[in-house]
């Protein structure tokens, strides 16, 4: 007998879902390798610049060795969250109410892993952030999931609707608005409702709320932290330098919450993993000095890029596109069957002036099996020309394709 | 009634240990308000200095904006790692079988959750790197100490006494040489027999490798890279970025395995969180620029530490010390009865020329309840002169605690 040949992985391990941002990516790879362009619109990936003040801390480096940060966050960072919530107007929030994470990512597991014990419930509304998904499995999470529809915009349904979902198994609401994937911007009325449902069925709330200044039309986004003061032992926010700042690549999140044991809970497994980035954490310290002129900036760019989006593929013959409120995703219906199959299809046969696009199958945007199956997610990162070539190459590949 | 009054955090949450490199913090923070200087032989945080090439890779940054890098890690970091692995005679290692990780913590997380279902046991050698008590718990894994002590080095026991502790929920043994915290490099024979334990048992063989370096008195590491191929699917090697070059703020590590379903399942993990530091990876792919020289002679400045640390230490009545043959740590016995209590009471009461150090109680690099009562972990990452003052502190500390 030979050893080793039964050896199995875990179980688990074989649950977590590839990511349909990503699962596409070696296909996108073998195309550049021919020398094929591929515009990518499957990933929140913004080609907006980072701005300079942030790239300075860079260029002006001379902390040498490049120590372990502090596990909570870096306290010239930590102070820059605080002035910046207070900025918001949400003046209660302290530094010891703030945990900084490794990317919103980690935000999010910690939240899942804090509030629910393996096999507990956790409604959510999809279209989803698809890594919702990853996160439930490696907490051993179950995810409900509530849906919403295209032609509501993606708003949310009824509160009986999201109410008849709730067991005694349900621990937390997690939802995330401005939404990806579906551009959808939650109303005061919409958030003040999750929160009495939080109050009355005594959940957790868990907001994700990463895209906060990325709401267009002239309106504001609602934030949980207007009502944290309703549900203080309730109410997670989850937060991500990432798309704020063009910063994704500096792994910086955050997790703000009143309740004390959550916090001391989450900074003890912050502790094992000692810290998140120290350069990281000083470059994004300096948003307190990037000028209000930046964001509103990358507002208008981001709205602008959404107006052509909208307008060039609601012509498409079949495309269905509710208009985004906010973030830089919409999720789109396409005249096809297999929108994965699509999706791939672009990366490995289609060609116009040997370029293409890459865009995320939205299947794996749903926690329920089987529906977004006609969907794909864009996101809408690059420039104005790009995007109407992006919008060009899409319409024809529809034309051709099957 | 008021809502929201019995919200419970999960049970899991509060059965993350703190840490005991980190919890003593608070109590450093107000001693050094007060005006102290505090030596911190708590943490293993050198004060080495980076590589200057990786330095210049800040001062030269010029992308921007800081996207995200690869889920499996930036392209130019994994060929990096490809040709440190080659270097040292391990030329069948390839890109696939690599998975960048933030940190030696996320590659320790990952290998739990990929070989163990909720509730499975994993053989661990106590004392041991406290942190893998908070993946433990993070990952419902069940670590099962195996003890060793300070008479044999803290060498490991007989194969039978190890075997005693494999039951049928044992899905791995968790090993770490050179041994954080204890200093013990295994010896071929002690690595060979872990292997044919893993193979007569059908285990997978997990290997904490972060102090390869490390390793002193002439003498070499034994890797598991060197046997895995008699264990192909069985053996996870777990490294980091953060001793080897002083970058323990920059948090970069590796899974490395030959087992491809377990490099596919925690590629999928990793999509999940994006990726690592961007910035951070193009920093540390500069590891193959760094000379030789570099390692060398933080090899012997180390070297040199142990030799000071050691020699002083013994010198002190009641004071135990096995002399540590690797990494830069050494488990310490006190003629005390509760190190805990001393390493607070030095934080906050002791006071030597406006001077005190801090050290690590060893209790919780234990995962057996009541072990390492009298004994601290003494990381020497500081310079020969600043270590002998925290020694003359600890010797005069110990004359006047109670």
């Amino acid at each position: 007998m030979e050893f080793g040949n039964n050896i199995t992985v875990s179980q688990r391990l074989g649950l977590v879902p590839a990511s349909p941002i990503r699962k596409l990516v070696p296909y996108a790879n073998e195309a550049k390798k021919q020398g094929v362009k591929v515009y990518h619109l499957n990933i929140g990936d913004p080609d907006v610049e980072t701005p300079e003040v942030m790239m300075n801390v860079l260029r002006n480096w001379h902390d040498n060795p490049i120590r372990y940060g502090q596990s909570q966050g870096e306290p010239v960072f930590l102070k820059a969250l605080k002035t910046y919530y207070h900025g918001l107007g949400y003046s209660f929030i302290d530094v010891p109410d703030i945990q900084v994470t490794s990317g919103g990512s980690e935000a999010i597991s910690l939240a899942l892993f804090a509030t629910c014990e393996p096999g507990d419930e956790v409604l959510v509304f999809e279209p989803l952030y698809t890594n919702y998904n990853t996160y439930a499995v490696v907490n051993g999470v179950k995810l409900v999931p509530v849906r919403t529809r295209a032609e509501d915009g993606f708003h949310l349904p009824k509160q009986k609707e999201i109410e008849k979902k709730i067991t005694k198994k349900t621990k937390a609401i997690l939802y995330c608005s401005p939404n990806n994937p579906t551009g959808t911007v939650f109303t005061p009325s919409e958030v003040e409702g999750l929160v009495a449902l939080a109050k009355k069925h005594n959940l957790f709330l868990l907001a994700d709320e990463v895209y906060r200044e990325y709401v267009y039309d002239g309106k504001k986004q609602t934030s949980l932290l207007t009502y944290m003061h309703k549900i203080p032992k309730q109410a997670i926010l989850l937060d991500s330098m990432s798309k704020r700042y063009s910063l994704c690549g500096v792994r910086l999140g955050a997790l703000i919450s009143l309740n004390e044991k959550i916090m001391a809970g989450v900074l003890r497994i912050a502790q094992g993993r000692l810290s998140a980035g120290f350069v990281d954490q000083a470059i994004a310290a300096k948003l307190t000095e990037v000028p209000q002129s930046y964001l509103e900036s990358v507002n208008k760019e981001y709205e602008k890029r959404r107006d052509v989006l909208h307008e060039g593929l609601k012509k498409i013959p079949g495309v269905v596109i509710p208009k985004p409120e906010g973030a830089f995703y919409a999720i789109v219906g396409l005249p096809v069957d297999d929108a994965e199959d699509f999706c791939r299809w672009l990366l490995t046969d289609f060609r116009d002036n040997n370029e293409t696009v890459m865009l995320a199958p939205a299947a794996g945007f749903y926690a329920t099996p089987g529906l977004g199956k006609n969907e794909v997610r864009i996101a809408y990162v690059l420039n104005v020309q790009k995007l109407t070539r992006c919008i060009e190459l899409i319409a024809k590949a529809l034309k051709i394709y099957k």
